[in-house]
This record gives structure tokens, C-alpha cells and sequence, in this order.
């Protein structure tokens, strides 16, 4: 039964599972593969589960099924995952970092990476502990900010909706990761799919990708 | 003599020395207050710094003289204090952060902040150690990248492009910090200045602010 297959999405902290029923996350630092006895098809990021997981029978790397000419070498597979899963889209992966990835008409026009807000926080932090923030995401950018909290928001948000906006000449707009709910209101065409991976990663196993 | 009066302005980790023959700057590390005699104006956003200076008779702090109405409290005073420089313009001041202020007939009209360079690429390394990276500065803003590093450059510089390209309905746009050239052939409407924090605090001084 396909509804039944078993996918996962290993990134650097979580490993993110869809079964039939929908998606679950377990985090990555001791996770138990004893728990899962069916086979599984994944990609991965982490270099450390990718090496352990080659030598588990049940465990499927979906990386092998990649046709890597239509990306480059050191993309991310889960950037092409995601990728494979759309014919004409602008792709926003909003985790740990923010991926932008252009596809049309099933091709893959090139994208680039931005800091993710977790981590332009930490990096505002780092350079003078007087840009210690907790970012305003109600900001409303159609105003120049008058305080150092919003100066600081503005600057993380702002800078990355306006090339989202030169860039989306895309069919749509789709949002994906951990902080898609923080993008979306700033992008109003935008919708959001947290299961685009998966998506992805069937129609590459099925071979239609 | 107005011209050999000289300016300070002290940063996280030098002395910027402005007198009647340029500009030069000294590390604040185990800066030797012993081989500056004469008066020196100075502004600080090194809070040890602006203590130590504090029972110096000889160093004049300027933050006295300026006008916080006209600000915010928070805001960094070089950036006030290149805000008093000019009249009308967008001023990007690329160095550890990068500050970008509207000023429309004399009036701050508000500013942002977004990561240095530098700052970018340690941000991009905390994240991932794939996401290590030497910005690529000769990159083509106008083609979507094609692999890791162009994705990561990209990803720091061009937001930040296209942001100031939505900011820049002043009659200038002046970059100055240490960053400035590495910024400027994005911005092809910019001048380059300096002295910019230099002449704002003429003006703070002079009482013209």
C-alpha cells in the first residue's frame, strides 16, 4: 500500500517522519532506530545519521534516486526535494537556515541561502551584546523603525521579503520549514506546505521526478 | 585652529582619529591614552571605553551635545552622528553591523541594521560547517546561483541590495565603514564618504546639528 510508506526528512536536529496518517518529528541526538522496524525512505543533511543509517537495511537513501544534473553537487537534498515536488514555484525553506529556490516549468533556475531568524539573532547577539533581540515579527515594514528591537527586526525581515518580492514571478509562492508561520503574513501570495518534502521525496522515489 | 582640532570616534575595537591632515585608526585594545596630549572630541559605542574616557580631562564626549529628541534613545551615536552629517540622504554604514538611516530635510525619518559581512559568514558557519564560506563579492546579482558559495553570497548581499533600492528615494546614498567598497559597486547611485561620522561631529561641536 503506497499510503502506507514510511518517509523521513533527517535534518541537523530532527528527524521528521510522514506516514499515511500525517508528519511527527523525533529529535535526531539519540534517536532509537530500534523504534522503527519498517522500511524507510529518507534523505538527510546530517552527515553523521547519513553515514550510520548507510549500513541499517530498512533505511532507503533517496539520494542515489537523484537526477543530480539539474542541481548542483553541494546543494542540499532537501532543497531538491522540495524542488522535485513543483513544476513552477518560488520555494521558501524557513528553518535553522532560509533557503530560496526558483523552479519552472520543472526547472531549477538556481537559489540561494539567508540566515535563519534563529540564528540572525544570535549573530545580531554576537556582534555587540547591545543587538541582543527578540525579533518583532507584528513589525509592520512599511515604516522606517525608530528603535533599536524594530531596527533590528526590520533588518533581519525586511531585506529578505523585498528579494522574495523581485523574485517571485513564479506561478506561486509556497513557504515550508519551522518558521513558514512567522514569513507568511509578509508574503501575501504565499502559501504554505509543510509537506512539500515528502512530495518531493515520492515522486522521487516513484521515479516522476 | 578649527583644522587641527581632533575627533574620535570609538568603535568595538578601534579608534577611529580624525585630524587636520585625515583619518587613522588605533586598536582600543590596550589603547595608550598617554600619547594623545591635546583635546580630543569623541563619540563611543565601546561602554568601557566611555567609562574609562569619562575622568580623562582632555577627552570631550559629544554624546552631551546631541539632540535625542531628534533620535531614539538606544540609537547608536555614530549613527546619529552621521545622520547630522547631511541634510537628505540614505547613509549605509557597512562594518560590523550595517546601519541603513533616512535623513529628508534634516530629519531621521528611521534606519535599520542588518548583519556585517563579516558577522554573515560566521552566522552561516554556526548554522551548518557546509555553510562555511568566503563571500564571493564579484557576484552577478542578476542570475540566480548555481552552487554553495554563490548561494551563501547571494543570500547575504543581494536582500540587503534590494532593500536599499526600495529605501533610496533621498538625493544621495552614501556608504561609509570599512565594507564600503565591497558595497559599493552593487549600489551604483552611491557615494563613498569616509569622514562621513567625522563631519556630523563638526556640525554636534559647532552647535550646527
Amino acid at each position: 500500500m503506497t499510503q502506507s510508506r514510511l518517509f523521513c526528512d533527517i535534518g541537523n536536529t530532527h528527524f521528521y517522519f510522514c506516514d499515511g496518517e500525517g508528519t511527527y518529528k523525533v529529535k535526531a541526538d539519540g534517536f532509537d532506530l530500534s523504534t522503527v522496524r519498517s522500511d524507510v525512505y529518507y534523505i538527510s543533511v546530517n552527515d553523521y545519521w547519513e553515514r550510520k543509517l548507510a549500513d541499517e537495511e530498512n533505511w532507503i537513501n533517496l539520494r542515489t534516486m537523484v537526477d543530480f544534473e539539474k542541481y548542483y553537487e553541494s546543494m542540499g537534498i532537501d532543497r531538491i526535494a522540495c524542488c522535485e515536488a513543483v513544476e513552477d514555484a518560488l520555494i521558501i525553506d524557513a528553518g535553522s537556515a532560509i533557503t530560496v529556490d526558483k523552479v519552472k516549468n520543472g526547472h531549477h533556475l538556481g537559489g540561494y541561502i539567508y540566515p535563519g531568524f534563529n540564528a540572525m539573532a544570535k549573530c545580531f547577539k554576537d556582534i555587540s551584546p547591545r543587538l541582543e533581540v527578540s525579533f518583532n515579527f507584528d513589525i509592520d515594514l512599511a515604516t522606517m523603525p525608530k528603535n533599536t528591537r524594530d531596527a533590528l527586526s526590520y533588518g533581519a525581515i525586511s531585506p529578505l521579503i523585498s528579494q522574495i518580492r523581485e523574485d517571485s514571478d513564479t506561478k506561486v509562492v509556497i513557504i515550508t520549514g519551522g518558521d513558514a508561520e512567522r514569513l507568511l503574513p509578509f508574503i501575501p501570495r504565499a502559501l504554505i506546505d509543510h509537506e512539500l518534502v515528502f512530495k518531493g521525496m515520492k515522486k522521487i522515489l516513484e521515479g516522476k521526478a
